[in-house]
């Protein structure tokens, strides 16, 4: 691709026409994290352990039409987080790390089923896993991991 | 926390107002891209290499009020891809892997600098490094490694 064509994809925010920034610049504060959750729904909850259905909705699509990677992350984090909570901390902490394995793709309208378990959750680390997994078949989508320093628990 | 909370800080999302839920659903398809990319700017392209600046926005910070964990992920995944293209395939793939290491916070208006490299661009992989700083101290906020699988350059 060439150098010029790049440029354009990233500053023109994936190539959409100037009409998004006029609404991207009206958003609330702190949009991000409701942007992204908005649809999901807690199926299970108890401690150490969430499952949530979630239908993959259009505004979270990559070009290819399918759950983006982004949107698939920064749910690691947020289940990620949730489960956490379900442990006791008041306060989650600060991100220390996140990784996820993309497996397959979730399609717009697919129903989704996220698993979050806490692998532990110490004085001063939790560490967490959030899996991914088609409703119909169980195929998982994306497995990730989430650890995070908990400044409260650690009396800093 | 109690389960309860937990619950309804995922469902509600983020803890946010019903008033988002109405701004969500009139989103135009496919808006997740461009909503966390609007303002970047691409300083230096070259082959293999692409260094962008971000204004951190408010629509991107997390409830602890710096750029969201979630965003610097998309980011990685985004600015990952942009610099694949810059050393050829017309099509950078689908994502296998990204990690993140949070290192520092980046707070509201704050000036950062995103510099994404090529590790390895073959024929079925590509991998890439990525990694965000303060624009006036150099010091690393985050860094981020993204995969990705090839399939035009593989001949799928």
């Amino acid at each position: 691709m060439e150098l010029e064509a790049v440029r354009k994809y990233l500053e023109k925010g994936g190539g959409e026409d100037d009409k998004n920034a006029s609404i991207i610049n009206g958003l609330p504060l702190r949009f991000f994290e409701s942007f992204t959750m908005q649809g999901l729904r807690v199926d299970l909850i108890e401690p150490g352990r969430l499952i949530c259905s979630f239908k993959v909705p259009q505004r979270l699509l990559n070009a290819g039409n399918f759950l983006h990677g982004g949107a698939t992350a920064t749910l690691v984090d947020l289940v990620g987080s949730a489960v956490i909570y379900t442990v006791g901390p008041p306060i989650t902490g600060v991100s220390v790390e996140i990784n996820v394995s993309y497996l397959d793709a979730a399609y717009v309208d697919e129903e989704i089923e996220i698993e979050a378990r806490t692998l532990r959750v110490g004085k001063v680390i939790g560490v967490v896993s959030v899996e991914f997994r088609k409703k119909k078949t169980g195929k998982i989508i994306a497995q990730g991991r989430h650890t995070k320093y908990l400044p409260v628990a650690s009396k800093m």
